[in-house]
């Protein structure tokens, strides 16, 4: 899939069918948020793969925002030094994977922010990294409206040249 | 481009040709922007998109980690609200924008992080936002050394199942 047709189509999946993930495609999302950049390319970030349904389930429980992760056959969890710059470089990281997956038609959703503490013992994780999100991937339970984006106005968020002047 | 040869291929670059970007590419990377998700919808930021010659100039002094802006045709200048979900939600939003301007031909790099606070005088950015970046825009003045990436090997930050157990 084109790079702006995955941007302009993704949508934040909750429902998941319970179809493997071919090896490949994992691989690829895996890959995809090695590469991604990162300030002084300081790659200041881990990903733990997690495919063991036991360990999904648990990941559900922890996440209060997320109950819908077992039913994911995927969920990498994304855990940061604990700077702004790492907070900035790992959402670089997922926004590479969300788009690489999609484009394989993979759906995802970005948990976190909320109580991921608890992720640390059940991982591993040492204290000294923070869990910036978990993020389930798997094909979609419905037919997803792909491209129907609730977003502002353009030139709300937009401007040209200067603030005060909507860019349309 | 695909997405995620896109992802692999990307660079960042600080040496731009003088040659303007199409007015439709400048328009699908600010759309790149305005379509990526963020927490709970809130589109906690603002794109100012720069491209008169004197501005880039003065932004080109104002960053002192981007003396080079002004070679270049075009830049987006990202601010969010102050906290840390809007700044994770801004980084998701300069990734989508270059990685859609390079399937493009059009690189970029990030400028930011650092002494940002003097943009907003000269853009009238009002104050509880933060200067996230200015992103630089334009093609490449050298062939970009496409998809060499110096990273960390794979299995030292990506593990599989449990932190302690390197990915392969």
């Amino acid at each position: 899939m084109e790079t702006f047709e995955s941007v302009r189509t993704v949508l934040a999946t909750r429902q998941f069918r319970d179809t493997p993930i071919p090896d490949d495609v994992v691989r690829e999302i895996v890959e995809a948020a090695h590469l991604t950049a990162s300030a002084s390319n300081a790659q200041p970030w881990r990903f733990i793969v997690v495919q063991n349904k036991d360990t999904l389930k648990q990941l559900g429980q922890i996440a209060t925002t997320g109950p819908y992760i077992p039913q994911a056959p995927l969920a990498i969890v994304v855990a940061t030094e604990n700077t702004p710059i790492a907070l900035s470089d790992g959402s670089r990281a997922i926004q590479s994977m969300v788009l690489t997956a999609w484009s394989h038609g993979v759906a995802s959703n970005w948990v976190g922010f909320h109580r991921l503490d608890a992720v640390k013992p059940l991982l591993g994780i040492p204290d000294n990294l923070d869990v910036l999100a978990i993020v389930p991937f798997g094909y979609p339970a419905k037919a997803a409206g792909a491209g129907k984006k609730k977003r502002k106005p353009l030139g709300e968020v937009v401007s040209r040249e200067r603030f005060d002047q909507p860019y349309s």
